[in-house]
């Protein structure tokens, strides 16, 4: 008998930079884009990476990939199931139909609206549930059992985590290097994969985490040197309600990631000036990048600083200004 | 005594391609996006090239850069002057900096907020007059004679029409080529040097122009097969409210442009659906690319397509809709 395997491992730097090489044919290498205004605000030399601009509005799109092109062809005839407040639900929609293999999604009740027609244009089946996590994880069981279909995990999930990683790669390249790169936290499978492909290539990059307040779960593990348990989230980034997973929280002690909290407000004041002065459509999520740089500048003043904007998936018929 | 030079004459191609070279330092390569949604809606392969995410925020930049850095040094030491509704004049503003020269821009009453803001920030010296073009006119030939200063004109200028045309040879190196390229018409500077840019690659290329209802003095002067007169625009694009020039008339003609009249209900449709497919923030004037493809399915169907999405200088808090 073989020993189970840890799907929810950290990957190798290898197995991201294999991820690159799976995507490739699909995933758009998006642009990083530079303001002079942000920058005099900011007092540092910001270069955003756009995932806004990846496939499908975000930067999930680059794990689901990797997860759905690194099965087998038997296992990926079953298809693939995810529970998932959105974007992850929409990646692994479309990284699905470039496989032609069927995608269920189960979505929780109080989902964006925007985020479900996207999932439902791009083929999947969606099955709702209540809005809590028991709920996700028991509806996705129960597909699971139904159909066969392999549990893509939002972001405990080795395939994921590396997939995510691949945009720190491009980030690195696309910049010829930067001294810190921050991420927004939620599950932790985009900052994982950030620590583990940005020190592949630079050990000493330094990794940020940005946070809201209303879900700082993150912050909270590492100032209390453990995990968390489940607490109910209160804030506006819709993307980052989420328990941060256990695996991923231990990428972020390893990589010695400091995070930084940011209040509602401080995030819409933050998005307001992505779109104003980059003029590109960002989701709150996003926005806690700019608004962790904008709160502390001892941290970040005179630095090159990478800034992952993780998607924009927003209803802009309501725009939280 | 020598004959007096044209200022409004047509460009050559050799005089785009100086303009390339010219402005590289300066400008940004703006990226070309594409979306599978809105190729399926159109029928057809769009190639969105985001001059919305130009310096200053549209492709005025690259004009108004031409212009100040085609100046001597004697010339330039005594400023550059102009008219705009906005992004020219922020546009004249921004490359009047590169050099360390003054920069006065006249402003009509009603311009948008977030325009004059960007200006003044630029360093610009701003000028109230009137919303009409003679008040405008008059208020530049004064500040001229007050100061000695350099008359750029938005778009009857042959190096701001060379400066433009540069964003279609981008978009043809960056795509390997199109059928067609659409770009919105105002004063027809960003047209007739797309015209002459793109002819000078690719004689074949269709080049179609995209007017708002409210003012479609383009599509009805090649209607008469003359240029009509001054009218009131009645348009939400607030960046086409103008005249076409005398000579960018001229290159219409020569180069048979086409142009789609769209209503402002289109328009908005279209911004809504950039917004929401590309996650760029794009301004009224730019939207009309799109709602002209959109209209006109059996011109566009099937055919590789360039648009020119020309700004995204939009008051995010005064969205029209």
């Amino acid at each position: 008998m073989s020993a189970p395997v840890n799907r929810a491992a950290l990957p190798t730097f290898a197995q991201v930079q294999e991820a690159a090489s799976r995507i490739a044919p699909y995933a758009v290498v998006t642009p990083v884009l530079r303001s002079a205004v942000l920058n005099a605000l900011s007092g540092a030399d910001l270069h955003f990476k756009c995932e806004n601009l990846q496939r499908g509005g975000a930067f999930k799109f680059r794990g689901a990939c990797n997860a759905v092109w690194s099965m087998d062809d038997a296992q990926a005839a079953r298809g693939v199931v995810t529970h998932s407040s959105g974007n992850h639900g929409n990646a692994l929609a479309m990284a699905a139909a470039t496989r032609g293999i069927p995608a269920h999604v189960i979505v929780p009740d109080g989902a964006v609206r925007t985020k479900l027609q996207a999932i439902e244009r791009a083929g999947a089946i969606l099955h709702r549930c209540e809005a809590t996590q028991a709920a996700r994880e028991a509806k996705a069981d129960e597909v699971q059992r139904a159909t066969g279909a392999e549990l893509v995990h939002p972001f405990a999930d080795t395939r994921v985590m590396a997939g995510q990683g691949t945009a720190a790669l491009e980030l690195l390249e696309q910049t010829g290097g930067v001294d810190i790169i921050v991420t927004p936290v939620g599950g932790g499978g985009l900052i994982a994969g950030t620590c583990i492909a940005t020190h592949g290539v630079a050990p000493q990059v330094l990794i940020h985490g940005a946070e809201p307040m209303g879900a700082d779960d993150a912050a909270r593990s590492l100032a209390a040197g453990a995990r968390v348990g489940p607490f109910v989230p209160d804030t506006i980034c819709d993307g980052l309600r989420t328990l941060i997973g256990e695996t991923n929280f231990e990428a972020l002690r390893m990589h010695r990631v400091e995070v930084t909290t940011v209040s509602d407000e401080e995030v819409i004041a933050a998005m307001k000036l992505l779109w104003n002065e980059l003029k590109i459509v960002v989701e709150t999520s996003s926005a806690t990048v700019l608004a962790a740089v904008l709160k502390r500048p001892e941290r970040f003043k005179g630095k090159r600083v990478g800034l992952v904007l993780s998607g924009g998936n927003v209803d802009i018929d309501a725009l939280p200004w």
